[in-house]
């Protein structure tokens, strides 16, 4: 990637490369078949039975039915679209429901959405998360009542990978009548993710080894529901000319998915070994979040100095990346900004801490030598750093 | 595409084929420099250095800023993220504005769009067209007042491909303080789009032989916006990560429009040959909206029967498809409902006039052999047709 370095590519929380697999399934509709699937003509045709087959490999990883997903060009589409057309249809047939519930460690966009809707009137309740990164489903319990119209809940977290008490979450929710969202794009394909506890999910194919500009909500039949994106497609569900090479590459990364669940094993055993490896060769380095269930890939670690104060992760960021090796701190998503991440504030940590933390995110195409290569480059990086 | 039969493919307002040199651009980025832009590392600075040269790629074909453009993942998700995020603006800061106006030959995801804000209490103008499917400058005058938040009129139509008179459009939306839209998705690359007479313009990668999943959205400097879909990128205008390739793909097809916007008069040449064998050798056939400026590459032309009544174009167009000739009846976006044309029963067609037309639609890439193989097939056609 980019350059003459050979990159040992850990970031896979923020982007996974495509898979050799999807990349051949999309070439077909990149070289030859273009049609839009609209077309009452022949090749038309062939588009849309190309988008059918697809959406059934989607829906089949997470035991969804075909007819319930609505493709779209991003997740966070996918989930502004799943709240706000809940939203939309409660604030008209149900208006003593003027409540609505998320978590403080919900994707960036996701909270700069219940933002919105707070401005927009609507009570909007954040759960704080404790030194793992979980919210209570006591608190929960606790604020979830019959005028709660939505809980949104991620799936995993994309900065810690610790796994959200999503089943509990979804059962106090529809014990109230609320509905409930999961926001898995982070999880799905990494751990079995099942629609079925959910009335709205959101997948993502590029963290699965797909293509970027795709994304999936999954609507659970006779949910309310109100298109974000009015048009003809997706059963007026999400207007716009289908993205048929993206959509097949969807499709193709999500069978590939379900096959490497089984793999999950090895990959959280290369990740083991990568964070035990840290921790033994830098003194006063902590896994954040160690105390949850986690997604296997995952690993945040805030590193010490000499004197066991926080470094500056940022400074070991750019060592590393010379060094070939490509992290992040904290979601991606939200580097353009250089404020603290706002997962391991919520977890406790102060700005210095959490400016203190990489992550470090594998996939299936991470190898054992690449895990021992990062560990061997970090005595080197240990002593520069505490000698800077 | 799709079979054994080289089809003539003569629906490019419905979709383009992926020009090869938009393939080429893209590539590299399916194939190995996959990272996230927002990542902060070198694969992921060198994302973003891509991503912000390719938008300059796209401001260029509209005379706009990089800075202006926000990317989206379809024209559909642009049209609707300039008109939500203008209302919301300005529902907010000037509520004396509650009145919109558009065009009834306007895309029907945007007149969904204009009917769904009327439900949420906008007083919606939709003006009439004349028979050549033209709005009228002077009903536009009649009904813009100091309380008209916004006037959207798309460039040329996607059925007939009549330019709208946008200029005129955009100087009476601006006499009153109202805000204006164009939808160009048709027109850019097709006939020169200047940005500078709107404040919000929408752009479609392809519908120029870019890929499928990628829009823009021109936003003037200082125009009011409020982001449809939540999130850091776009600043802070569009969230959801970059589709690298897509967008990548999109700068590579504005640069290639540019460069053909000459040959907008040898695309015109084939255009009017098809047009006008077809009118000789099919007793009855009229050309619709024929009394417009018109694109270079559209021709919607209604059928008679040998009695001189509407033809059923569904028919007609079954049997291009069998010879291997790719034709829409209007938009392929609303073939899904079967339902007469809205643009052309605004036009003052009847249902079955409408529903006797075709549009054939060219491209760069079709070639006189190509329209010379349709007209040579005319004949035998209508003698079927006429017999049946």
């Amino acid at each position: 990637m980019g350059g003459d370095v050979m990159t040992i590519y850990l970031d896979n929380n923020a982007t996974t490369a495509l898979a050799a697999e999807v990349r051949e399934a999309m070439l077909p509709y990149l070289f030859g078949e273009f049609a839009n699937p609209s077309s009452p003509h022949s090749a038309g045709m062939a588009a849309r039975r190309a988008v059918s087959e697809a959406k059934a490999q989607v829906a089949a990883l997470i035991g969804a039915k075909p007819a319930d997903l609505v493709m779209t060009g991003s997740a966070t589409e996918a989930t502004h679209a799943a709240i706000l057309g809940a939203l939309r249809v409660i604030e008209e047939t149900d208006h003593r429901r003027d409540h609505i519930v998320t978590t403080a460690v919900e994707h960036p966009a996701t909270l700069a959405l219940f933002d919105d809707l707070r401005q927009r009137g609507w009570r909007v309740t954040i759960l704080p998360v404790n030194r793992d990164g979980l919210p209570s489903l006591v608190d929960l319990a606790a604020t979830v009542t019959e005028a709660t119209a939505l809980v949104s809940m991620m799936w995993a977290n994309n900065e810690t990978g610790a796994l959200m008490p999503v089943e509990g979450a979804s059962a106090i929710a529809h014990a109230h009548g609320a509905l409930f969202h999961s926001d898995a794009v982070q999880a799905a394909g990494r751990v079995p993710v099942d629609c079925g506890i959910t009335d709205y999910l959101t997948l993502s194919a590029h963290k699965m080894h797909g293509p970027k500009g795709v994304g999936a909500l999954y609507v659970r039949k006779g949910a309310p529901f109100h298109a974000l994106i009015h048009g003809h497609q997706e059963r007026r569900r999400r207007g716009g000319t289908e993205n048929v090479p993206g959509i097949v590459g969807f499709g193709a990364a999500a069978s590939l998915a379900s096959l490497w669940l089984d793999e999950a094993d090895l990959i959280a055993f290369l990740r083991d070994r990568l964070e035990q490896g840290i921790l033994a060769r830098w003194p006063g380095a902590v896994v954040n979040g160690a105390g949850a269930a986690r997604l296997p890939n995952t690993s945040n670690i805030r590193f010490a100095d000499g004197r066991g104060h926080p470094v500056d992760a940022e400074e070991l960021l750019m060592r590393l990346d010379r060094a070939g090796i490509a992290v992040s701190m904290g979601a991606a998503c939200s580097s353009g900004d250089n404020e603290p991440s706002h997962v391991l504030t919520a977890m406790g940590l102060s700005g210095t801490q959490a400016a203190a933390s990489l992550r470090f995110s594998l996939s299936r195409y991470t190898t054992a030598a690449e895990v021992d290569a990062v560990l061997s480059e970090l005595p080197a990086l240990h002593a520069r750093l505490i000698a800077a």
